[in-house]
């Protein structure tokens, strides 16, 4: 299985994609695949060098994406997702520009069908396992349609991807109130649509019980399910300025204090970034995971496990398979 | 100034009203006038009973509001809004169910005007002073008109509720990204009527910026609005439980946890809901203001100073000026 890392997106790239792909290689027994500029190639030894994809431009996170797909022929994303259509690879990896990565795989890699619109989902931690959020923020505007195609391939992926007996999936919808009948005209018609359907409908699903993992797919247009991603990560930062204050106002020991900051850090640890790998972009023909912009080279290995499950549990033929 | 103080709603009434009333009346020279009970009616001493309010039924969270409204004619929110419409007090107090507040409202005390939805706004405390979001839930399928409206009425409101100069006052619309042309069509829509209204208008504002003050006043409609609020409540919850259970699981001394107990709460007593009275239901003729369901004392009173500032600030004139 030939793997495509790209080196040229994230924070610590290319690092932590070379560190990331290594392990891989090692304990996963991929074969991994390299997409980055002249110089990067270097770092490279003699095994890894020949199938390598030389860049010529980088896209970056603020660049308007489909312009920056249809510009750059030569950036890593662009030469990385041709790859991939051609076969030459299996499978993407990449922790750049998100909305880059989704029109690629739109304009290059085309979609399962041609009414589904790729979607992002987020993975997120609680005490009893990992709900997957989607849309996160790539599509506005949606039908109730759309959110039932989206439940789909998200149970095809939850499959996959989340250590949970496939029978136990639950689907939820994101909602103001539990009860049926609540909501927008969109929720409501949505909820109907998804207690019609053959997937394993929970019902609605608010949104101050998101950790208490009540169900392990929660659908929403992308308006909201970004509002309500940017509100975990806002509140977090928040309490934990908070804290952090408190705790230089307290008057405790340098020791005390070094004990503290040590129980917060294993308090937070379930959300670090980097024990996740990353999301697969749902509705593209191939298997692209976009990896966290932080991710180290915990992460990058945690997404290539991800991108070898996706691949050998046949996650897309599935999701191609729901939407007939 | 007479207010009428509701002893049938909220977890802790009615002695948390009669604690607050009683304080308003010392320090503040309110009138308190309350609704209640029968039985509750012994509660009162011989200088407040004259005006008491006798209620026949309660009006519980879970009852469909405006059936409740149109059933429970002696109930104590159908009894104490027909007093304030006839101008037998000056303003009302309630921790009862919101929903009923808000049906009470339209159908007994009448909108500002016809074209306005009358909608809910929360109090979200952050690190520079606090941030008056709405709509938190009443109004699903707002249109760009209806927001503006919404933000042309918190704005009048919060020259006088919260503790800034005026003139300094934000208006920000909640959105999935900080430029110009982000987010779903009412977003877009809404920038564009806010950018040529005479509000100050700050721009989009991101979900996960809402605690760092960039403005007073953030809009959206009540299905995001919800969102984000519940999203604030379960992301506290989760890690006040992570903190917890790591702080128990740390192997510390008794004394130890007792004091980083201590710490955890002094950290988040900003976010302490007793800090903050209530909110003004906006967009009725008449001023109400909602107290949170677990409001003690200190709440009561907290909620009754904004009531006289509500009142001597004219609040509810100058919102009928702005929508001109």
């Amino acid at each position: 299985m030939k793997i495509l890392f790209d080196l040229q997106g994230g924070d610590h790239a290319p690092e932590a994609l070379l560190e990331g792909a290594r392990r891989a290689k090692e304990e996963l027994g991929i074969t991994p695949v390299f997409a980055g500029s002249e110089s990067q190639r270097e770092l490279l030894t003699s095994e890894e060098a020949p199938d390598y994809l030389v860049t010529g431009s980088v896209i970056e996170n603020t660049e308007e994406p489909a312009m920056a797909i249809r510009r750059k022929k030569d950036s890593s994303i662009v030469l990385g997702m041709k790859a991939l259509k051609e076969g030459a690879v299996d499978g993407m990896i990449s922790a750049g520009s998100t909305g880059a990565l989704l029109a690629g795989g739109i304009f290059i890699l085309g979609r399962i069908h041609k009414q589904v619109r790729p979607c992002l989902p987020v993975i997120i931690p609680h005490g009893r396992g990992s709900t997957i959020l989607l849309d996160a923020g790539a599509n506005m505007d949606t039908t109730p349609e759309m959110l039932l195609d989206f439940a789909k391939m998200a149970h095809s992926y939850a499959k996959v991807v989340l250590d949970k007996d496939p029978e136990e999936l639950k689907v939820g919808l994101l909602n103001v109130g539990a009860e049926e009948g609540k909501g927008d005209r969109r929720s409501q018609e949505t909820y109907q649509l998804l207690k019609e359907s053959s997937l394993p409908f929970h019902g609605n699903v608010e949104a101050r019980d998101i950790f208490l993992g009540e169900c392990d797919i929660l659908v929403t247009d992308g308006f909201p399910g970004n509002i309500l991603l940017k509100t975990v990560e806002g509140t977090a930062g928040f309490l934990y300025h908070l804290l952090e204050r408190s705790l230089k106002e307290s008057g405790l020991s340098v020791e005390e204090m070094q004990k503290f900051a040590l129980v917060m850090k294993r308090a937070l640890s379930p959300l670090d970034a980097s024990n996740q790998g990353g999301v697969m972009l749902l509705g593209l023909k191939k298997p692209v995971i976009k990896a966290h912009g932080s991710s180290n080279g915990k992460a990058i290995f945690s997404a290539a496990e991800e991108m070898v499950r996706i691949i050998e549990g046949n996650v897309i033929p599935s999701m191609e398979d729901e939407q007939l």
